[in-house]
């Protein structure tokens, strides 16, 4: 197979403050569908995402991220995988099927940079609305608040991300995309990896501070759609911490705000696509303000620190 | 790892009636950028592409296509899916190093509906020409004529096209994204095969000539250069066939246009990223007119008899 | 003051097959704002529009246009302007404020093309349903539907062009801003004359049937959005004669689509903006193809002989 | 007429600290079309420009403007609107033709802003390089750098600006699009004026210092366009004071920057068309953030207290 594997990011559970503001936030504003709710949970997917959910909202008192999951090939790949994390020396453990709605077993473990990631091969195609016979290019939920295609991508703040991209491209067929250095031009401060043609499946930078989100990121289709997602935020009063711009690292554009729980999230359009045969692109660390904000070329003060 | 085997069209050697005419064409009218010339071809890239050619122009006296070919991981994977491929009941023949320009070794094999179809894993990295570190997000090659970011993919003309689509899916590893149905709901009239998390790599319409090109396809990355794509066309007095408009397949957007050898090109951009975990779509015989162009919801006289 | 006599189009009284549904087509599928209803008209205005209307449809049994109305600066230049039309020989009559729901007193005469002309000074402002205070950039009436901004100009069809161009030009204080020559050089096929910065706020083409409607057009914002209208136009079976493409004549970007009353309608983007003191744009009986489709470089067929 | 008197920004006249470093600036970063250069000055166009020029730059060891001027419809408009200004108690003067380069004789006043301000009818027709017959919709100078379709506004900074708005509206035809009030609710802190259907001919800030420049702004015709913008001032290391974003205010899109003299300039896209017949959007002070730039919703810290 071309493709195989892990296949895609499949589910973040976010932690919130308040869910009914939360649902309220990610139904009305962000745009997502929801698709599901259980006791402390609510389930959302983009418009164009198929499975049955990919943002999961836990009634936390508290921001952040519970765990990350990617979506695998099949049965066989995730029963492949676990062997090889456990070969690799990953403690890992079998989530049951039903744990999360409409979700076959996940494989969870730990890596060093303090997160839960997931594995799993059984989600409920619930589809996109459209039908899979003769089905029109996109339909109204497409323009329902900034209306993400689907989520795309998170990127995590913590230490020892040179041993998570060990773990991510020995074990789980991922590779690096981009990285930035540090003053030093050897240690990484963050690095950009890739299970696919995307720029970025998942990205992490190095924080003393383990298991931190940065944010989530969710895909809109044009320029266009990300002006129309910074006007929707004003009109809705939500924070933009920065943007829209584009950034130097992936070239996408990008719009970075917060939900009302304090989790920051990105709304991100394009970047180039990149394949595992390419020369990683190395960024310097004199060049670190335009690596992630190109047209500014500085960091804003809250880049570095404002994680949840 | 994730994407493996089969990573995307490496090139197309495409015949043409006056090799000068044809590279002032592609030179300045497309917009790829010449990397090379040999005693009877021209060798050309897309500005973003980093190996070093994708499409070859061949002084042939006659237009239409000489091979197709995909690029693979590396040198190992080439002989597997050699090695594949016989065990298949496909012959296949080695064309040696250095026939093309910059490209190692090639494993090439005919299709049942009568193409040439070539696996590589060597070819110079050119760079694309912004360097690989701190590099900005475009350069002046982007807007150079037409100025296409790659080549994208082909569709081809020709019978069997159900044993190219087992050949492709079941030895090399591609899937089936969409499809239309011919009037009896059972026969493809075409297909749309993708060993990425592209809409298509190769796309196939049955047809009883074998061996013919309906188009190659350069990726552009907005509607905007869509629309300029159109008028440095008409700047330049090159007929289109079809366009700028969407495709009802894919979703993305387009125009068909002709070279002046008669070889139909697309410049093409978007479509949605899809997964092979995915089920394919459908389109019914009735609804083939939007299937292709959306917008008109009928095909136009020349779709399905012209080719080359 | 620097913008003064007639504004802009103020109105245009649409004929059609049945009323309902095409109330239920100019609502859904185009998108305006439908903001009244007398005993055989209803009344729309594109979602920034302030003025209480702008597009009239009247059921008549039949397609076509009844009149075509200019807003002017106020009473005192309806005044001056009826009695410069009655200097210059043109009959005039006053329809009494309140024949068309929440508008003043109109002066109406027929052009030589045979068309019945208006002007008007009183119609009340709705709004644009933003206020006038803080106002968001858009709202949700910017989605229902293609959902134009405005009506911005009319196509008519008839003969006696160069005495409609004096007419405007001289008593209304319209300029030309471009013309087709045909054949001999000389006369002229058509004229786009403006009383803006618009490249157009009406237009005529030479036709030996008097009175007749080519199309009205409504603007949106971006080439993106003409996309969008085409998708809908798509979703919605709306027959498509020609597009998305652009002109040559004011370089906008174009649909033409056909209401269910076989009326013409365009969908329209851009176009530079103009100035009186500038030499008017020329365009050779040669170049009639990209003078109205600049991509195709030629006439579809419906363009001269279809109209209402 | 229905457009007479003031038509349009015609030139600002810019001081530079460095001639030849200000010419490569605005050549090839802006992107302007340089058409002359006399002792102390360089004189500049807008791709689609057609008068000789409209921005001089001119050598002064300092930043700020020396003049803004107006082009008029004709020589008798001017004559006419000279003894308006004399009638309305404002000095004038007459500075003769040919001072500035293919220009005729100026009508300078300075208003009570502290600025100079001119009226001209005569400039010569230098053309936009497309020629008038059967011209296409665009040339190579439109990419040449960012490339301005024209230099479309200006932002004045200085006191009693009621009385600026006073001689604008009552003598030389301006209206009031938009205003920002005090914390008072009475004063105006800005105000937008227009002589067109355009959102802004000029703007003015209340500031106690006089006869000061916030920017001049260039049109850009797409948020596309603004996009490719940004990405060249980072190219090009050019200091971006704000954006890309949208303005309350005219709805534009925008990124201010500083040209090497500390100029601030806008590329600017978009806004809605306005008319005089409407009624102005007032913005009041506790809006005043979203009032200038809609998505942060507050000021930039440079946005007041920066200008030259």
């Amino acid at each position: 197979m071309a493709i195989t594997g892990v296949l895609r990011p499949g589910h973040m559970q976010l932690k919130v403050l308040d869910l009914d503001e939360a649902v309220e936030f990610y139904s009305n504003v962000v745009g997502l569908v929801q698709t599901g709710r259980d006791a402390t949970r609510a389930y959302f997917k983009g418009w164009d995402e198929r499975d049955h959910h990919s943002l999961i909202l836990r009634d936390a008192g508290e921001a952040g991220m519970d765990f990350y999951g990617f979506k695998v090939a099949d049965d066989a790949t995730l029963a492949t995988l676990e062997a090889d994390l456990k070969n690799y020396g990953v403690t890992t453990e079998r989530v049951p099927a039903g744990d999360l709605l409409e979700t076959g077993e996940r494989v969870r473990f730990q890596i060093p940079s303090g997160h839960l990631i997931e594995l799993s091969s059984q989600k409920t195609d619930v589809g996109n609305g459209m039908g899979y016979i003769n089905p029109p290019p996109w339909n109204e939920a497409a323009e329902r608040g900034i209306a993400p295609i689907r989520m795309d991508h998170a990127l995590l703040y913590g230490p020892d991300i040179e041993k998570v991209q060990a773990l991510f491209v020995d074990v789980l067929g991922f590779y690096l995309v981009e990285h930035i250095l540090l003053e030093d031009g050897k240690t990484d401060l963050a690095i950009w990896l890739s299970c696919s043609t995307k720029a970025h499946d998942i990205a992490l930078v190095r924080n003393e501070e383990p298991g931190k989100l940065h944010h989530t990121a969710f895909l809109l289709d044009s320029w266009e759609k990300v002006l129309r997602a910074a006007d929707l935020m004003s009109m809705n009063r939500v924070t933009i911490d920065m943007g829209p711009t584009r950034h130097g690292v992936t070239r996408g554009t990008t719009i970075y705000a917060f939900d009302n729980s304090g989790n920051r999230f990105e709304t991100f359009c394009g970047g180039y696509q990149s394949y595992p045969d390419w020369e990683p692109l190395t960024w310097t660390w004199d060049e670190v303000g335009p690596a992630v904000f190109y047209h500014d070329r500085k960091l804003n003060p809250a880049f570095l620190g404002v994680y949840t």
